[in-house]
């Protein structure tokens, strides 16, 4: 099955196609970049000589009138700017393209929090209503059959792994807090100052207004506080939650909602009492979550780690390309 | 003024060598090891080749029965073990020798408290319960009268300094919840797999166990929930709190208990909403604080920045010890 | 085929384990600690998160006697201390067990050279001279054939690599400097006070006593003067090489010389001109040689990157294993 | 005493107003950017939240037309570019202001290596030849009588304290070869993707070619193979030499030279085998120097370490400043 990747150069764009490179059903048929990139006609092995599975892969320059000439191209992976697969979903989608899309572009289902969040009018309010959410360990079955699948933000993939099985078993009058540390490569492939190597430092950012906020919130079905910080690693981050249980939760209890949503994603890990070390995870498709609970006050700790560029990023958008394309979820990780 | 380190060859007692060696009034009489120390004899640079001041240190080993010899040393500083402050710090008592404990064994008035955090027995009563809390930014009067001074803890500190200053604008029903990270000399200077380098991943630790939670819950006079982490640092705790105010608060109130808390603390920065980056106030005797607040739903975040071993160890020391001679806070730093 | 691997708690013991848990033709039989170690009858999961391979692989105690029951083991790797492996080997290739050492025990030729580098008399003289030397990409023939190989230590890995394709355009009047940094990993997996987090700096050690320079120097065939380096990162080494070339010999002599070296290795890339980077080989078996020429001066500098745990211990374990197997030098990597 | 600092918005150019902040004769009457930087206006205390002693000094822009109104200037320090340092210095110097240049533009005598190794023609020659080299600890004498001081650069300072005291005991047919890594700082402070947080990784660069390569040869008085690698720290460069002395050379020799040069030059420590660690010279104006010698061979490895903005520039200036304003030369450092 041939698949194409927009926003190749990117990091996100380059993991997916590294995973595509030794995927055995997806065949990468083509690695663009925007249409005046500089990267334009280098091969994706040159911006990432990590990748020797890369070296035959040359980034090719994207326009929309290609779209129509793209014969037998199952999927599009957007590792693209949000305005970008805005723009761009609906023509791959009338082309009967299926879009896994990696930006923000259609993960909130409500129009007005888009706008504030994402500082841009969405017009696609079709494409909107029908995009499914492609958290792959609890949504397999509307994934299967989507057309269009917004891949989940890295800090939501992190939060909600770690709260979406306690759902019904949170106090809902304290909201859940959760304090998350990234790796810089989730500020993208570029220059900037605030992500040069000297200028980079521990520090709490987008606090009270980060946009994977009202992300987690709604898809958790209960709002949360966030906090996210930088941290001075490359890969990978760590979410750590406090939330209070309902009075007469047990042990027990916290253990079943695991045991049950996990049942079918061994690439999720969880542990009563051994906390995550975030490296255990960083270069791997996984998500290891630990948790400790104190029966006293009703508070809960949960602590959840993933590589922001492959669970957070490309290897869930595998996960949901595997899905609709048919395959195992976990096809080629 | 002549005082002594207990305790010298530890990150934080080597610190407060080095800090001693540029003050202008206080004189290193001696920099003291345990009695078996393999260190004993050294030169301090030997150890810290960072410290020329410490060049004319040489480290030599403890005993009690010295304490009677210590003719005008005014003060000591215990850089040492929980259990052995425990047990020497009636003895330098006694010789009139006031005390400055940088371990937990005088932080909690509680003593059944301090069993369960601590694992030993406090038999040493009378002292516990005339001993002041050293956070030298809201207790100045009393540790000028103190003759012996439990310095915070370095988790402590950084969460006191963001949390005092709005202990009466808080919403008592929702527990503030604290979340640290660590540099791994909070572990101190020892050969242990857990901080070998290649083991040092970011991770949560101490879950709903810590014993610095009940040190910050009994400072703050209201429960938290406290998660500290292990950073892939050297040095600096930047610790991030989630708390909802109560209904009526509002900026003007946030700004001006700061101000109020901090107007004899130079060293003490706040800002509203710049938030501290950590690489800013590590080597430093500063703690640097940002705050956001949401007026619609009542949370307010404020993180706070130190140095774990100058503000958080061994400068807060020396901050109590210049109050206790009768010096200015700052002095020396 | 069944394999072993005795050390598998150790670093690159556990990579071995990781990698045969991969492999389509080798089944790891068993992973054995000393005696009377700690990780004893744990998985080895438990102790390395990162590798799930590893979760049905729980470590056994070795003795001695038990080689003799190990019927149909074809392959005994040797992540062991070095007198271990020394005392260990001759055993087990009695038992027709062939044996791959990643320890130095079997490396030098020359017995005095081996006290004076490893201080210990060595005993096994027949087995020394047995034993083929294991760099896979010089020595494929003979490894093919041989019982015992001294898998390359990782300095002289990294610096083999980058010198024995230029060692018949050498100016041997001027004796090659190989100045080298290697993570922290290099150091294995212990407590110990030079490796814990806080201790480890940018450092030159072992400085003219380094117990790799006479292996290079034999390998090579030319004295050599070899400087490592302690670095700030867990994994990979960078070897940085000044040689000085023939008069005659010109820039094409040197893309000869490496082509012609690396025509079987597609896990080397050698690059005119493109400095390897540290980061692009760590987590992979492959190398990444660099060179620049100054045909003024006669000068050349040659860069080459391994992960010091891979290509630089396990990988290049397995590529021995493989060929002594009658397999793929580069099967299952 | 009043001096000025342009460029002071760059890393170097902080430090030195840092320094500048707590010096106990000189007085920074003015910090410069140039003319339309964004800077130009801000406090130095926001770029640089981690320099307290910034808070009053405000970012000026700068203009040619200024130099002239500059009454009871005394000194200037030029932390700019190469191309600005040679356009502005001559109208310093005719307005009666010393200048102490961080630049390039003033450290080769030669205009024709200047122009290879810098990229433009020097038009300066009359100031070119009345520049001294300033480094300081062996240069004083010059340095005090100067009006134009070229500071050293990072590298050569670093190599040029290791090599000169054994600049009468090399072995002249063997070139010396340096290895140095340094800190991501030396790159300066701007957005670059080559110096951003993810793409740093230990590499050597500019091999054969880098500037600094002249430089240490030309105050050497014996050409040297130079080449430096990037790594993945903010601050600190290690140097490690490898020479081949005279025959009769031996460890008195040695250690005789070493003596003699530093006797004056208490921040400069010299060690017989003890290799400095970089993390102890990081934020301090010292050199660390360690060496090790094998008499059979005739082969010295020197190592040695500065911070590459202290005593690599700023702390370097400093001293510069003081010899030429008639100070001691360590003084407030």
């Amino acid at each position: 099955m041939k698949v194409i990747v927009l926003g190749a150069s990117g990091y996100t764009g380059a993991e997916l196609c590294n995973l595509l490179s030794r995927h055995p059903s997806m065949q990468l048929a083509c690695a663009y970049v925007s249409e005046n990139s500089n990267d334009s006609g280098k091969a994706l092995s040159q911006l990432y000589p990590q990748f020797p599975g890369l070296d035959g892969v040359t980034l090719q320059p994207f326009s929309l009138a290609d779209v129509h000439e793209m014969d037998g191209v199952s999927l599009a992976f957007l590792a693209t700017p949000h305005e970008f697969s805005h723009d761009v979903a609906p023509a791959l989608l009338d082309a009967g393209i299926r879009v896994a899309d990696l930006s923000g572009a259609f993960r909130l289902k409500d129009a007005a929090t888009f706008a504030r969040c994402y500082g841009f009018n969405h017009l696609q309010r079709e494409e909107l209503a029908l995009a499914e959410y492609g958290l792959v360990d609890f949504y397999a079955d509307k994934i299967t059959r989507a057309s269009l699948v917004a891949v989940p933000g890295c800090y939501p993939t992190a939060s909600l792994l770690a709260l979406k099985p306690l759902a019904a078993l949170l106090d809902t009058a304290v909201r859940p807090v959760i304090n998350a540390i990234s790796g810089v490569s989730g500020a993208g492939r570029k220059a900037a100052l605030n992500t040069s190597f000297c200028e980079v430092g521990v520090q709490a950012y987008g606090v009270l207004g980060h946009r994977h906020q009202p992300e987690i919130s709604a898809w958790l079905g209960q709002d949360v506080l966030f906090t996210p910080h930088l941290g001075t690693f490359k890969r990978g981050i760590l979410a750590t939650i406090s939330v209070r249980l309902r009075e007469e939760v047990n042990i027990a209890d916290i253990q079943h909602a695991y045991q049950q949503a996990y049942v079918n994603s061994p690439l999720v890990r969880v542990s009563h009492g051994q906390m995550p070390r975030l490296d255990d995870v960083v270069n791997t498709p996984r998500c290891h979550i630990g948790w400790q609970f104190d029966p006293h006050s009703g508070y809960l700790v949960v602590s959840s780690a993933i590589d922001n560029l492959l669970k957070g990023a490309a290897a869930q958008a595998l996960q949901n390309a595997n899905l609709m394309l048919g395959l195992e979820k976990d096809c080629g990780l």
